[in-house]
């Protein structure tokens, strides 16, 4: 089985690719969507949707995690990325209905057993975990993979971690 | 020229067209797009997705308005709220790049030619501008109507409201 861990963002989407391997999880690849203030916001939105699309033809995951936002410094903050979370969550789901959401809590507690984890105990963890010469850069893409790795460990309880 | 008014929402998104005739602005259709709390959130905004690009193949609005989004209960409301909204501006985005954004407040000087109007003076203003037996119900499509007609009489000054 193949999963998709989504960051989602407007200027930084992290994603992250494992393979679950006798039960193990693989690492397959990772990286970011990015795009910039100077493009115009409906442009960007065509743009992240555009490049959710194409990872979803290039790699084909079988399910797909989604970490929770939870924090904006403000209203206006949580309509922009909750926009391009939400061009994400739609392209995906056109895809398939196997769609996961995990908070940044539940993510530690997978990685790391430890629910107030710091970033950089999660992303050795994750190193660790996926015997990686590196840390996954830049730090959302490490997020991306740390959901993807959570969804791998959840098991049969990941049910209960469907989008709703 | 025909403009498609947009009053996003989760639960319900009002819509509104109307062409410019000599002028001035003259009723063409409204309506809603709905989804309701028991379908997953990911079908939701597909389905948004879906309806708001038959609206652009039924209608074929050469520029399209969106009412602005300015309050939200809370963060959570607004990531909701947000991801409506920004699924239906990159279904319209990957159809056209005449999109344009008012506030309510621009709506209402622009309708009633006072930024503080209430709901009904706006419905009522509407009925009389485009000559309707009705006001266009519900509230959500009147906005949308509002919204569309307050693109039509800004002219030459509206790509000042065009969507950044």
């Amino acid at each position: 089985m193949r999963i998709l861990g989504i960051d989602p963002g407007l200027a930084t989407m992290g994603w992250g690719v494992v393979d679950m391997v006798g039960g193990n999880p693989s690492y397959i690849a990772h990286g970011v969507i990015t795009t910039t203030p100077d493009t115009a916001f409906p442009q960007r939105l065509v743009s992240i949707r555009r490049d959710v699309e194409a990872l979803l033809s290039t790699y084909l995951p079988d399910e797909i995690v989604f970490e929770e936002l939870f924090f904006a410094r403000n209203v206006t903050t949580a309509f922009t990325v909750g926009a391009a979370r939400g061009v994400a969550i739609t392209a995906c789901a056109a895809y398939t209905n196997q769609l996961f959401e995990y908070t940044p809590m539940q993510i530690k507690q997978a990685v790391v057993g430890y629910g107030h984890a710091e970033k950089h105990q999660v992303q050795q963890m994750l190193k660790m975990i996926l015997r990686l010469s590196e840390i996954p850069r830049p730090d959302d893409a490490a997020d991306a993979v740390a959901a993807a790795v959570t969804h791998a460990h959840a098991g049969r309880a990941s049910d209960q971690f469907r989008m709703k």
